[in-house]
C-alpha cells in the first residue's frame, strides 16, 4: 500500500500550486482507501490556499469533491467494498455523538466537523484533500457514488451538489413552489437541475442575459438580468424561496422583496462583509433570511442518489492537473461552465 | 344612533392629544357599531402621532387594541349580536380575495390592509382608532372577545397579543422546544406568557435583571441579563428559537450566536435602521432571521380564544383619557408595567 502518494499542493498562501507527494495513513480497521479518478475545483480551494479565510497548515493539498474506487478496506469496515464507486466531500470526521451529528447534522458538530483538508484530523494530523491519487477516510463519512453518474460529472455534487441540495429540501422545494436561483454558476447551475428535478418552477436571477440559453436548457423555466431594475419590480413578490449562490454582497431587500409570505431567501454562500437587512423587509410577508452550509452524511448520500434517479450531473471540464493554476485564474474570472475536474490519473 | 362620538386626537404632528369629537360612519350591512370600552395604548400610536413613520392625515385619532359592547348590526352581519363583548386590532379592512387574504393573512394583503387609525378605509375615508367612545367595523375585522377574559386586560392581546402569539405558532413553540424572548415589556411579557402556555422551556434576555421577578411570575424558567457578556457564552447555541420584541438596533450576530441547528431569530419590531449581519452567523447551524407582523383574523380569534383557556391576560395600568399624554411618557421611558389601557368611559 502506499504510504506516500502523489499530490498538487499550495506551499505558502497564496503560492501556484505544484506537484509533491504526501503521506497517508494507514487503513485503520474502520478506514477506506480510496483510489481517486477525479477532484473537482471549487472556490472554497481558491480561499483557502490563497489565505482569504485565514493562516492555514501549509504545503495544503485542496480538494473536497472526490470521486474513486475503494482500493482497501478496514477490518471493522461493512459499508463499502474493494471496487465500489464512492465520494468524500467537505468532511472527513466529526465526534459522531454530540446533538447534531445524532440528528444527521454532523457538519454542525458541536466539537466542529473535520474539514477534507487543511483541518485537524482526530489523530491530530493534518488532513490533506482530494488533488492527490489516494486518501485514506473513516468510512463513516465515504459515500456511495451510484454507477449511474459519471464519475467526473459526480465528483461536483460532492459539494456544489449538497450545498444546494440541502436547502431546496429543507425549504421544500417541489411541485406548485416558486424558486428562484441567484448566479448560475458551479453552485447555482446545481441548483436549478435540482430545483427542476424536485418540481418545482424555477427562475435564474442572473446579471445579465449571457447564460439564459443554458439556465433553460438545464431546467429553468424563466431566466431575469438582474441589472434590469425593471426585474425587481415584475418578479414582486413572486417566489416561495430564493436560493443565492453568490458570495458577493447583494442589495438583500430588493431580493427579500422578491418574497410572498413565509417565504425564504437562503445564502449558499459568504459575503466577506456584513450584509444590510432593513427589518421591514422581513415583517413585510413574515419572510426569512437564512444561511446553509453542505449537508450530512446521510443527506449527502440521498442526494447522490437522487441524481442518479433523476440523470443530473456537473457540467464539467476535466483538466491535467499540470493546468490547475491556470484553473484557479479562469474560476476568479467566471470562466468556465461550470466546474473544473482534476483527472487525478495525470498526477501520477 | 351617534355620528359624531367622543374621541381624543392628535391634531398635528407630535403635538399633545386632546379631546375632540369625531364621525363615525352609518352602520352599513356588513357593518358592527361597537361601544368601546378599553382601548390600549402601543407603542405604534406613538411613532405614528409623532410622525416617525412619516407624514399622516391628522387629526389622528389613535388606538388598535380595541374591546367592547355590540351596540348594533348590519342586516347581513351574523357573525356578532348587540350584547356580544368584541375587539378590534390592527387592521379594519383587506381586499379579501387575494391569495394572502384567502390563506387567511390579511395583514398581508396584496391590496393593502386598512390599519385601524390613519389609513385609508375601502370607502375612501381616514380610519379613526379606538381613543374614542364608538367605531365602526366590517364585521369581518371584529373579534369575539371570550368572557373569561378581563376586558381591561384582554384589549392589548388585539395588537400585543397577537404580534408575538403569531411567530410562537409558526415557529413551533411548544412542549421541548427551547424559546427565548428578547425584552420585558408590552410585547414581552405577552410573549413570555403564550410560550410558556404554549409548553415551551421559556428564558428571558433583558438588559438587565430589574425585571426578573416578574418575568419568572409570568412563565420564564430563566432570566439573563443581556447586559454581562457572559450570557452570551453561556447560552451560545441553546435556543430554538428567539422573539426579540426590542425595536433598538440590536448585536445580531451575538443573539444569532444563541440559536442551534434550524433556530430561528425572528423580529416583531423594527429598527428604523438597518441591521447589519454576517452570514457566516446564518451559515452556522442554518440559522434564520425573520420577521413577523401581527396575524390574520382567524389567528388572532385562535390566539384569544388559547388566552381565554390558558388565563392569560396583559398586565394592565387603566387610566383616564386625560392621562394619555403623560402615558406616552411613561412609555417612552419603558416606566410601565406593562401596558396602559385607556378607559374610555372618561371620554364621554
Amino acid at each position: 500500500m502506499p504510504t506516500n502518494v502523489h499530490a498538487y499542493a499550495a506551499p505558502a498562501s497564496g503560492q501556484p500550486l505544484a506537484p509533491t507527494t504526501i503521506e497517508r495513513r494507514d487503513v485503520g480497521a474502520r478506514d477506506v482507501l480510496i483510489d481517486i479518478e477525479y477532484a473537482g475545483i471549487c472556490h472554497s480551494d481558491i480561499h483557502t490556499v490563497n489565505g482569504d479565510w485565514g493562516p492555514q497548515p501549509f504545503p495544503v493539498v485542496p480538494g473536497h469533491e472526490i470521486v474513486g474506487t475503494v482500493a482497501e478496506v478496514g477490518a471493522d469496515v461493512t459499508r463499502h467494498r474493494v471496487g465500489d464507486r464512492v465520494g468524500v466531500g467537505c468532511m472527513v470526521g466529526s465526534c459522531g455523538e454530540c446533538v447534531n451529528c445524532a440528528n444527521g447534522d454532523e457538519q454542525y458538530c458541536v466539537e466542529g466537523m473535520v474539514p477534507t483538508y487543511a483541518g485537524t484530523d482526530r489523530d491530530g494530523t493534518t488532513t490533506q484533500g482530494g488533488y492527490s491519487t489516494h486518501v485514506v477516510v473513516d468510512a463513516d463519512y465515504v459515500l456511495s457514488v451510484p454507477a449511474a453518474l459519471d464519475p467526473a460529472a459526480a465528483a461536483p455534487l460532492l459539494c456544489a451538489g449538497i450545498t444546494t441540495y440541502a436547502p431546496l429540501r429543507k425549504w421544500q422545494a417541489g411541485p406548485g413552489k416558486k424558486v428562484a436561483v441567484v448566479g448560475l454558476g458551479g453552485l447555482g447551475h446545481m441548483a436549478v437541475q435540482i430545483a427542476h428535478a424536485m418540481g418545482a418552477e424555477v427562475t435564474v436571477l442572473s446579471q445579465s442575459l449571457k447564460k439564459q440559453e443554458d439556465g433553460l436548457r438545464l431546467g429553468a423555466d424563466d431566466y431575469f438580468a438582474t441589472s434590469d431594475p425593471d426585474t425587481f419590480d415584475h418578479l414582486a413578490g413572486r417566489f416561495d424561496l430564493i436560493v443565492n449562490t453568490v458570495s458577493a454582497s447583494i442589495d438583500l431587500d430588493a431580493y427579500l422583496g422578491l418574497l410572498g409570505v413565509d417565504g425564504t431567501l437562503v445564502n449558499v454562500g459568504a459575503p466577506s462583509e456584513p450584509l444590510g437587512v432593513n427589518v421591514f423587509s422581513l415583517l413585510s410577508n413574515r419572510r426569512s433570511f437564512a444561511g446553509s452550509m453542505i449537508g450530512g452524511i446521510a443527506l449527502t448520500q440521498e442526494m447522490l442518489d437522487f441524481c442518479a434517479e433523476h440523470g443530473i450531473g456537473a457540467e464539467v471540464e476535466v483538466i491535467a492537473a499540470d493546468q490547475v493554476n491556470e484553473a484557479y485564474e479562469r474560476v476568479l474570472a467566471s470562466d468556465v461552465r461550470y466546474r473544473f475536474v482534476i483527472d487525478t490519473a495525470t498526477l501520477g
